[in-house]
Formats: C-alpha cells, structure tokens, sequence
C-alpha cells in the first residue's frame, strides 16, 4: 500500500481531485484532437457554465496540463492546447468517461434499489 | 465526441465526478486486496476524517461499487467490500493514483512558475 495521497496535507491528494473531476476530464478529452478558442470549448461543453469553464481551465493551466495562448489579432484570440503532461492523463480520463458511460444503467439501477431500502 | 455528460443534466457527469473523487478513488485502492473494517479503512486513509469517510462509503454504496455487510456479533462488526462493478474500476483509479505520484513534482513546478508569473 502507497502512502502517497493517503496521508494528512499530502497535495496529491488535491492532483488527485483536480484529475478526476469532472470538467477537467471534459475538457482535456475534449482537446485530444487539437488546439480549441474558449468559444469552441464552451461549444463541446454545453453543461458547464463560463464561470466553471475559467476556472477549470486556469486551474488545468497553473498545473501545466494547458497552455492558453493569446494571439494578438483584433478581436484578440485564446487558443487551449494540452501540453505534455496533459496529454498524458488522455488514456486515463478517457478510459474514466468510458467506463461512466458505459456503467451509467447498472449504477442508476444501484441507486434505486438503495434508495428504496431506506 | 460523445455527447454523454457533456450536455446539460446528464447523470454522467454526477458519476465521472464520484469516481474520480480522491476519497473514493483512495477508498476503491484500499479495498482492492480484500474486504476491510470501517476502521481499518479509517487507517488506511488517515487524512480522511469519519464524516468523510461514512459520507464516501454511502455513496459508493448507492452507486453500487461498494457493499456493506453488518455482522451481528459484539460488538457489531462491519466489513467494506468491492462489487464486480467497484473491481472494475479498479485499474482507471489505480492508474489515476499512480499518474498523480509519478507527475506530482511537475506539476508542482508547473504551479510555482504559473503564480511566479502572475
């Protein structure tokens, strides 16, 4: 057993949440075929608000998963790629959309049959 | 691309969000070799406090990937163990776990020249 994120103030534990959430998952999947404007991200994305989508989106920049480039046209432009890194947790949050929605029936039907007993 | 979880009110995302909660995530792990104690987990994952232990094991009980078995001795005992459905998402949040070990020192970095810049 690692003790990496099991113990108390250890920051992969707060890796581990960025990584595994939601949106983050949305948006580094949906940047696997390339650069995408903030509009065309908000586009693939039609459930999250703007407020979400900046946050996430800085919070995916200042861990090196994202880079924003600001092209200097009128109007100015903002490009979202994945870097390296980013690129690397493909597999892995793509293989977690997967296996949600591929689970999605069994886990609904889980909740219903708890829900009923209590 | 798969509109699932990406629209609006998708239960997907509600999923994707519990499996990659870092509670669960460390909760799945620790299950992986066997069944446990409440508070054989509780050391396990020393910097969850009980609330967030009992709250996390609710939910992954109602999503069906965890079961919870009451022996009726004294004291009660009670045992934690994974579903089939919890055992196969064994190798996404185990490969989540092992991503954020082996990149967090990159991503630290990452952070201190983002906030370096700001």
């Amino acid at each position: 057993m690692e003790p990496f994120a099991y113990e108390k103030d250890c920051p992969g534990r707060q890796l581990l949440d960025r990584i595994g959430d939601a949106w983050s998952v949305l948006i580094v999947c949906s940047l696997a075929d390339g650069d995408l404007r903030y509009t065309e991200l908000a586009q693939r994305i039609p459930a999250v608000s703007p407020k979400m989508l900046t946050q996430t989106l800085r919070g995916l920049e200042r861990d090196g998963l994202v880079t924003r480039t600001v092209h200097a046209v009128v109007p100015p432009r903002v490009d979202y790629a994945l870097t390296a890194l980013g690129r690397s947790l493909l597999g892995l949050v793509g293989g977690l959309l997967d296996w949600a929605e591929t689970n999605i029936t069994d886990v609904l039907k889980a909740r219903e049959a708890y829900d009923s007993r209590i």
